[in-house]
C-alpha cells in the first residue's frame, strides 16, 4: 500500500471544523448541538438574492469566466464606491470564497521559504494555506489583555528578516474582535513601504464595526497601491457562506495577472453563487444595518455571560462576530472535544474553536477558545448555559 | 514595489483559457467567436435539476459540511453502483470540481519533488496543479498515428525513478478521446502494483464512450483498493460545468482522511452547486442517452470534416468530447492567436486550444490543437467552415 505524503502527514487541521465527528455523533446520539465553532451565521440570506436565482431563465449552468462574471465585478465598483473605495472592474477578481482568495495571493506573492508575518491569534486557515504555499508564517503576538490590539511597530520590525515578503492581517478581526485605527493602519503602511512588502488584509468583516469603531480600508493608503492586495467574500455579509464566493482586489496589476493565470486552473467560481451575490449587493442599506444590530446585541450578549463566568477571561470585541476567550482550564482543545463527548445539559451542548489552532506560535492559545455569536438570542443565552454549566462539571472532574 | 514570486513568474498558463482576452477583444469588435477551446456544452442542464434548486425553500445559503452534504453523497453511492461499482459514503468526497480533487489528491500523496507518471498529452490543468504542488509530471508520449493508445508497460517502466510516486490517466482521455480497454488497464494496475504507486484516473467523461467501447472503472480493478483515486465531476455529464462540483473517490482511508483535512481549509464545496448535482442523478436514463447520442453526431461531423482538410491529420475519438488534430502550420499557438486577432470568415471565427500546453515535453504539440465538440450541428459546421479557410487563408500568408 502507497503511503500519503510527509506534508499530507502533518497538514494542518482545521480547528474551526477538526472536532466535526465528534458533532456528528453527538447529534446522532440525540444531542443538540450549538454551533459556536465556525461563523455560518443564522441570518436569512437577502430573499431577493435568493429570489432572483429562483426566478431567472436558467438553462445551462455554465462556466462562468475564470476572473469572474462581468455584471457582477461591475457591481462590485459600486460596491465599493460606497465604501469611498475607488476601484475600476480589472482590479477586482472574483475567488472561491475569500480562502481561495489567500491561497492564490501567497501562490502569487510569495516563494516557498519566505516568510509573511501575521499578528496571531489569526484565522486559522492561513495556517494551513501558508503550509501548502511552503510559505512560513513569522507571528506577533497579540495580547487578551490588550484586547488583541496591533502592535507597535517595533514589533513588525522585530520579525523582519531577509526572507520577510508581507504582512498579512484581519481587519475587523477574526478571531478578536478588533478593530484596527487609521493611524494604526498608517503606521503599518509606512511600515510596509519602507521595506518593500506586500500587505495582504482581510476584510471579509468590513461591515461589522460595533460603538464608536469606523472602517478604514488598506485599499485607501495612500501610496500603498502597489501593495495592498484585499481579500473579500460575501459570506458573511450576507449569509452566503454556501455560495463560495470571494474576491482578491488590488491596483498591483502584476499581481492581478498572476492570479488570474492561478484562476484559470480552476476554470470559474460558481455561477449560481456569483448569481446570489450579484443580486444581494442590490439590497438596500436596510439589510445591512438590520445584520449589524443583530450581531451587536449577540456581542452584548456573550460578552455580559462570558463576563460572568467565574475564571474565564474575556474583553469587549469591537468588530466582526467573534469573542476569543480564556478559560479556566489547562487543555480547551480537550474541554471542546469533551463538550462534544462526554457533557450534556437538558440534553444540549455547544460546539467552540479550541484557540490553539489560531497561533503559529505551538503553545499559545491552550486555554482558549473563539466563540462565533452567530445565533439568536435565545440560542446563544442557552449556549452560554451550557458552557458555564460545562465549566463547573469540567473542573469539578 | 514589491515584485512579485518566480513561482507566478513562471506560472503555467492553461491553454485551454490563456487566449480568452483576445476571444472577449473579437467579440467586442463583433465577430462571433465558436468556443471549441472549452468544453462548455451547450445541451441543456436538466430541467429536474434547475427546478429543485427554483422551487426548494432556500432560507439561508450555508456552508455544506467540508466532506459533502450527506444526501448527495448517499446519492452518489447509489449513482455508482449503477455503474456496478460498489462504494461507502465515507469512500466518496464532495470537491469543488475536479480540479479540486486532483489537486487535494496530489497533495496528499505526493512530496514535493515527487514524480507523476502521465501519458501525454493530457488534460492541461494537470501542469498546473503539478507545479504549485511542487510534483514533477514525467511524460510519456502517445502518438496521434495510433490514435493516442495507452503506451505499453515497457514505457512506463522506462519512467520510473527513486522519486515515482503516481500514475495519472484520464479515461475517456481528454483532449484525444481515446477509451482504454480492461485488458490495457489490468497490466497498468500489475505495474502500478509492482512499484506501489498511486493510480489517479481521471474519469469525468465515463458516460461518453462511443461505438463498441465499454467502460471500465479504475474502482473495479481487483486487487488495488488502496491505491486507486478517482477524479469525478457532473460539470460534463450533466452541463453542470458553472456549479462547480466534482469529487475524489478512493478505497484509500489514510488518502481520504488527508483529503479531507485539505479540505476543511476551504470549508465547503458550493451548497446550491451539490442541490443542482443531486437532482441531476435523479434523472432518468434518457437524459444521458440522449447527450451521449448528441455527442456521437457531433464527433462524426467534426471528424468527418477535419478529414477532409487539407494536410489536417486527424483520428475518430471513442470517447470524450475532444478531438485532438495536427494542422499543417508550425506554431498552433500563433495560428489560434491570430483567428482570434486578425482571421474573421463571414464575421465569425473559431477559438481552439493550442495543443503545445497539453504536452509536458516543451516542444511537443505545437502543430496540434483540441477542438472541444461541444456546439450543435449547425455551428460546429459553420466553425468547421471558419477552421477550413483559415488554414487556407494562413498558408497562403
Amino acid at each position: 500500500m502507497p503511503s500519503i505524503s510527509n506534508r499530507a502527514t502533518h497538514a494542518y487541521a482545521s480547528p474551526i471544523r477538526k472536532l466535526s465527528p465528534f458533532a456528528n455523533r453527538a447529534k446522532a446520539a440525540g444531542k443538540q448541538v450549538f454551533h459556536l465553532n465556525i461563523g455560518q451565521p443564522d441570518l436569512l440570506t437577502p430573499r431577493s438574492a435568493i429570489t432572483r436565482v429562483q426566478t431567472s431563465n436558467l438553462d445551462v449552468i455554465a462556466y462562468a469566466p475564470a476572473e469572474g462574471i462581468p455584471s457582477y465585478r461591475r457591481r462590485l465598483v459600486s460596491y465599493y464606491q460606497s465604501h469611498n473605495i475607488e476601484l475600476t472592474v480589472d482590479q477586482i477578481l472574483v475567488t472561491i470564497g475569500a480562502s481561495e482568495a489567500i491561497f492564490f495571493s501567497l501562490l502569487s506573492c510569495l516563494n516557498p521559504g519566505e516568510e509573511l508575518i501575521v499578528p496571531e491569534p489569526f484565522y486559522a486557515i492561513y495556517n494551513g494555506f501558508a503550509q501548502i504555499a511552503g510559505v512560513k508564517i513569522v507571528p506577533i503576538t497579540c495580547s487578551l489583555d490588550a484586547s488583541f490590539a496591533l502592535p507597535e511597530i517595533a514589533d513588525f520590525e522585530k520579525c523582519m528578516s531577509p526572507c520577510t515578503k508581507a504582512v498579512l492581517i484581519c481587519n475587523p478581526n477574526n478571531p478578536t474582535g478588533c478593530v484596527y485605527p487609521p493611524a494604526k493602519l498608517a503606521d503599518l503602511a509606512a511600515f510596509v513601504k519602507k521595506h518593500n512588502l506586500f500587505l495582504f488584509v482581510d476584510e471579509v468583516y468590513r461591515e461589522f464595526c460595533y460603538d464608536d469603531q469606523v472602517f478604514f480600508s488598506a485599499l485607501n493608503l495612500p501610496g500603498l497601491e502597489e501593495h495592498v492586495v484585499v481579500f473579500d467574500s460575501v459570506s458573511k455579509r450576507f449569509s452566503l457562506c454556501g455560495a463560495r464566493v470571494g474576491a482578491a482586489v488590488s491596483r498591483n496589476a502584476a499581481v492581478l495577472a498572476s492570479i488570474v493565470r492561478f484562476a484559470r486552473l480552476r476554470l470559474s467560481a460558481p455561477s449560481l453563487g456569483q448569481m446570489l451575490a450579484e443580486a444581494a449587493l442590490e439590497e438596500p442599506a436596510d439589510y445591512l444595518i438590520a445584520t449589524k444590530a443583530a450581531y451587536r446585541e449577540r456581542r452584548d450578549l456573550v460578552f455580559d455571560r462570558l463576563s460572568k463566568m467565574p475564571g474565564v477571561k474575556t474583553y469587549l470585541p469591537k468588530g466582526a462576530f467573534y469573542c476569543f476567550a480564556a478559560l479556566p482550564l489547562a487543555d480547551a482543545d480537550h474541554f471542546c472535544q469533551w463538550l462534544l463527548e462526554e457533557f450534556s445539559w437538558e440534553g444540549k451542548t455547544v460546539m467552540l474553536a479550541p484557540g490553539n489552532g489560531f497561533y503559529a506560535s505551538p503553545h499559545l492559545g491552550k486555554s482558549e477558545v473563539r466563540i462565533a455569536f452567530v445565533l439568536n438570542l435565545e440560542d446563544l443565552n442557552l449556549a452560554m448555559d451550557c458552557l458555564e454549566n460545562a465549566l463547573r462539571v469540567y473542573s469539578e472532574k
